[in-house]
Order: C-alpha cells, then structure tokens, then sequence
C-alpha cells in the first residue's frame, strides 16, 4: 500500500517509532539499576547475552538519553537514565592516563583497556550532550581533559588504537576525521571554544578534502596514505557509503555552524554520491561497503544489509532537502525508508535488527562489536523528528514531490 | 512521495491527526464555557461566526468526547466537556413533548423547535455514550424517554419533520433507518434491552432488504414509497455513496454482535459498490451523489467533495479488510486516505475544511446546516484507531497488498 504523507505524518510516525517502540525497548531491557549503567550485549528480544560493558556503548548511551531529554521533551525519566550511566561511566570507564577503556565487567572492572580511542570520542560526545542537559562542570571538565588527552594521541599516529578496526602503519582513517570532527563540533561550540572549533575544522577539512576525492565524483575513501594520497590495494579502495553519508551530516552540521554554503553543498551532493553507490538494485536496501575500482570489496560483510547506513541516510537525506529542496533527496529518503520499514523493525520488541545479508536475511555472525546499543536509531529518529518538525511547519500538504 | 507504511504507521498517523489537530482546534475554539454547550458555526480558523446552537451539533459533540473518553484515553479534561454539553443539552434542549429541539441560542432559548427526528437520533446517541463514561443515570433516563418518544413518533410517519431534509409524503428516507438503527444497536446493547435491539433490528432489516436493492447490484435508494417500491423520479433515483458507506459500517457493527455473517458481508459488499460508483475518476474524491441511472443528479451541490463522505470511507473500509482481508479495502483505503488529507486538512488551525467543489476548490455556500461540529472527522479517527490497532497487533510488517 502507498500512502502520499505530509511532513507531519511522517513526524508522527517517526516519533511513534522512538517513543512509542525504540526508547521504551531500551528502559524496559537495558538499564542495569543494580550494577550501574546500560547492558548492550542484548538480543532483538531484549534477552541480555552478555553483561560485559562494552565502554563506547555507556557513552553512546548517555548521549542518546541526554539528547532525548535535550531535543525531544524535558523527561526527568531520560534525564535519571542519563546521569545513571554517567556516573557508572565516570567511576570506571577511563585509566590511569586517562584513556577511556574498551570494556568493563557488569561491576566495572576492566576487562579491555584502552585499545580504541574511538572511546574517547564518544565519551566528549556523550558528556558533551549530557553537560547541555544539566551544566554539570563534573561532565564538562572529564569532556575537555578527554579532549586534550585526545588530542596529545592524535598527534602522534601509532600511539593510539583503533578497535574494532586497526589502522595498518602508514594509514590514517576517514573513522578518525569523521568522529572527531563532529564530537569537537560539538564541545567546541557548546562551550563556544575556538580552539576546539579549530581543531573539528581541522578535521573537517581533512575529510573535504583528503579523503573525499572530487577526482572520482566525490567518493570518501576510508583509508588513505599519511600524506593523503590513495592506496592501491583492496582496502584502499574500501568505501562504505553509509559511513560517508553519516560523515557527511556532520559537515552540514558544522560548515552551517560555520555559514559556509559552499561545503554544505558539496556534502550534500557526496551524500547523493554515496547513497547512489551503495543501493541495491536487485534487493533493495544500502550495501555495507563497496570497491572504489568495482571490483571484489575488501570489506567484511561488505554485501550486507546492516541496519545503521539506513538510519544514517534517513537523516542525511531528509537534512540535505531542507536545505536544497531538490527532489532527489526525498525520492531516496522514499526508497530508504520504505525498505529500512519493511526489513528491520522487530515486533512486537520495538528495536531494530541490526544484520541482513544482501537478501535482507537475519544473520547473527558479529561485523564489528557484538552490541546492541541505543544509538545509531534513536539518534537517526531524534535527528528525522527535528527536521520533519522544520519541514512540517515549512510545507503543511503533502509531499508533493516524485 | 509514496511511503509503503505499516498499520502501526497509520495508527500512528491517524492518532496524531486526532490528538494533536482535530480535538485541539475543539477545545481551542469551541466550548462555551460562560454558556453552556459548544459553538458549532465556526470557520476553518476557529472565528465563530454565529452563537446559534444547533441541538444537533451539541448532542453529535456529546458523542465525540465521550467517546475519546471511553475509546481513546480516560482524560478528565474531555468528560468534563461532554459532561459540560450534556448539562447544557439536558436544561434546553427538548420541548414540552419531550421532543429534542433544531436550534437554540447562546443562552439556550430555542429558536426552531423540533423539526428533525434526527436530533432526537443524535440524543440517544450522545446519551448512550455519555452514559457509558459515566454511568449517569439522568443520561440514560433521558436517552430511554428519547427512544419512547421517538418510537411513537416513527409508528406515524407524517407526524415528524426531518431537517434539513424534508420528506414528501407517502416517502420513506433511509437516512431514518440508518440513525435509529445504529443509535437503537448503541442503546439496546449498551443496557442489553432485548426491546430496543429489535427496535434496531427492525431498521437494519428495511436497510438491507427494501433500502439496498440487489436487484440494482446493492445499490442503496435514499427514498423509496412507503410500500418499499422505487420512486421513478430524480430524487427517487438519488444515491449518496458516502451515506451507504457510512449506513453499511453502521450494519456491520450491529450485524458483527449478532454474529451474522451473512449480512455482514453483504455490508461489505455494498462499501464497495458505493466507493467505486462514488469515485470521481477525474478528480479524484467521492461525489456527494449520483443518479442511479446515470442521469443528471438531483441532489443539489452532487458534484462537490464534501469531507464527510471521505472521513466514512476511511474507516468503512478499513473495518471492511479487517473482516475481509481483501485487497480491494486496502486499494480504496489509500485512495480515500491520499485525497482526504492532501485536500481537506486546514494548517495551523488543524480540522478539516468542509466542502470542496468536484475541482477540489473550497466553496462557502451552505450544503445541508450552516455548522462545523467535531463529529464525522473525530468519529472516523476514532474508529480507525480502533481498527488500526487491531490490524497492527495481527499483522506487524508492511502493508503489502496493493
């Protein structure tokens, strides 16, 4: 059946799927009361699999209930999962130097030190989100030493991990730009320091111009040379449109910040680029990862149907139409949506599977880490709702276009 | 834009429309707290036009949020309005006879006494509702007293007027079987009075049996002879496919609780045979009437679009899938859906206009009273919830007929 919506019946929608199936999911399954923190070793049941906390999950979670109450509704109900998370985040989940660590036990022991500094990026966002919350100087004072400790590593490639994908010597990674890019965004401007806005500018630019390559019509790479040019070899020519797409809503995020029109625009045609690219014909849906030359790709699962490009997109393309208005970016939001619905939603549990194959059948092997944790879809509906609210009070009828 | 949605989608969508739009206008614009009652004549932004009360409209609104009450959520705020119009309606609304007055003013002093039955019709409606949220015993006093009074009245045809629809002499309107059927099926099942459901039955029994003519593939005359034969004139051959739609979801809840399939898929039958001769195949909509033999109509304003009609279909056909699982329900649905609310919904001020010429054009003149009431609109956003939230639990995915 087709139904020709309007702005706001899609918002209805989008916000039925969060608050209605999504987030409740998570406070009745997740919350772990007893021990501190969230589970997130969890099946599409809600049956906890394992207690291990995986460090990047607790921090991702903060910011995910931080945002909600932020974004969505002043909920003391968020607000209390947030800080409770927090607090466990707090108490164990960095090292002596500092460093966030990989994975805790149920109590908070280390189970796994600090082998990804992808951590420590989501802990500046996760506490980031959370000080916007409450103006608790505790979380803003662990979000900037975990800057600058951040940025002491990152200035010396080698010294830092990058779990659940290592970075071969030589290599710099479109991961790292991306991530700390927006989580500096982020800090940078809600501080209003101009120093840690120049350092996401720094990797902003980067990913505009290093590892995006107008030279092949856009395309990101996701790994490159140190001094930025190509590797020729599989996992140089490794593309993975969703993770461009997701990199490329943190541009627009902050080249806006900044007023700069002309990288918006860029970012929203290697958004088109990528989701192009990676599209199914023959089954539908966003493949996980492509060859830059066409050929066999490098990446694990590659040809597979994982749930967060999907969600990635959805905002992506939603927030390049508010700003272009052009037709194709609500023609795919269309197509993305219509198979993100029909494949991942799992009833009557409320959250998402997270793995197809490329016919869109659940598989269990792990592709990075063996979690289930709120984020990558409460933050893509809680992103959709805010712009679906823009674009309904912009354009009452029905979505006229395509 | 097409989006392939989910029942719960819908549901999600139709909730919104009632909860946030259609009841908010109501309670913004409407109740007349210093008097009494609600204001019915009232413009698509909430400006009232006249404080003429018509005993129709109160007692329709006196259905609607009791209902909300009893079938949506039991919010406080919506029995105090239904009670607010039922203190209203109880000290004006009837004359010496008991019998249920057309139009008072603001303060309650009548201004055109009872000529239409059909208010009486609403009364026991509202009533029963009313009595359902509450238990009042005055409520269902008054509802018993209207269903004698009207009883006697119907037993002398002549002796009742039928605003805003006379009825030549020696002619018998279906519009009177169809309210007293459904408002008697509400009553007697509501006090299981064996009397009252007969008193219904026998309305249902005219409705499908002389009304409907399957001799004319189920086609429903709005007048016949007293004897039940066809009028050979144009108002003799005047079909209303939204009245049959609406007549045939009233005979489907009656014949559902009496466990009769027979003529429950009879009913269905005849939504569709109405859907299809209604549809505007140019336009698109529903025509407000056509001649059964293909002749000029002679329902006035027969071309136009009126809301009402659509509102019927959503949830007439809807509630025909449920039962019916077949496709064509679903087919119709989408195209009912699609017209109504890319035509009928006012932004910001959230209901929906009224009447659209056969272009989709709004026009002001008056069709039958010069009102807007919260009735068709809520009652079918009600209904569809209902049946919405049925269809979500039995059938999680996509919709994928059609």
């Amino acid at each position: 059946m087709h139904i020709t919506p309007r702005f706001v019946d899609l918002l209805a929608l989008y916000r039925a799927e969060l608050l209605e199936r999504v987030v409740p999911f998570w406070l009745a399954h997740a919350i772990d009361w007893p021990n501190g923190g969230i589970l997130t070793c969890i099946s599409d049941e809600g049956q906890v699999l394992s207690t291990d906390k995986y460090m990047w999950s607790q921090l991702r979670a903060i910011w995910t209930f931080s945002a909600l109450y932020n974004k969505i509704e002043a909920r003391q109900e968020w607000l209390d999962v947030a800080r409770h998370i927090f607090d466990f985040a707090k108490k164990y989940g960095r090292d002596e130097q500092g460093q966030w660590v990989f994975c805790v036990n149920q109590a908070g022991r280390i189970l796994q030190g600090a082998t990804s500094i992808y951590a420590d990026g989501f802990a500046i966002y996760g506490l980031t989100e959370f000080a916007r919350a409450t103006g608790d100087p505790e979380a803003i004072d662990l979000a900037l030493a975990t800057y600058e400790n951040v940025q002491r590593r990152l200035a010396r490639p080698g010294s830092y991990h990058t779990e659940p994908y290592p970075l071969p010597a030589g290599v710099k990674a479109h991961g790292i730009s991306m991530i700390f890019a927006h989580v500096f965004d982020e800090l940078g401007h809600f501080l209003n320091n101009q120093e840690i806005i120049q350092a996401a500018f720094i990797h902003a630019m980067e990913i505009m111009n290093v590892f995006r390559r107008r030279s092949n019509r856009n395309l990101i790479y996701e790994f490159v040379n140190l001094d930025g040019s190509l590797i020729d070899s599989p996992q140089g020519r490794a593309i993975v449109p969703g993770h461009a797409i997701e990199s490329m809503w943190f541009m627009i995020h902050f080249f806006q910040k900044l007023g700069d029109g002309v990288h918006t625009e860029w970012a929203i045609k290697t958004i088109k680029r990528h989701v192009e690219l990676g599209w199914d014909e023959e089954y539908g849906g966003l493949l996980l990862s492509v060859d830059a030359a066409g050929g066999t790709p490098w990446w694990k699962f590659a040809d597979s149907k994982i749930w967060w490009p999907h969600t990635e997109a959805l905002y992506a393309l939603l927030l390049a139409y508010d700003l272009s208005h052009e037709d194709w970016c609500l023609d795919w939001f269309a197509k993305v949506h219509n198979y993100a619905f029909s494949h991942y939603p799992v009833t009557p549990y409320g959250e998402w599977t997270q793995k197809l194959d490329r016919q869109g059948r659940k598989f269990t092997e792990t592709v990075a880490l063996p979690v289930k944790d709120p984020f990558h879809l409460p933050r893509a509906l809680i992103y959709c709702i805010e712009v679906l609210q823009r674009l309904a009070d912009k354009a009452p009828g029905v979505i006229a276009a395509v």
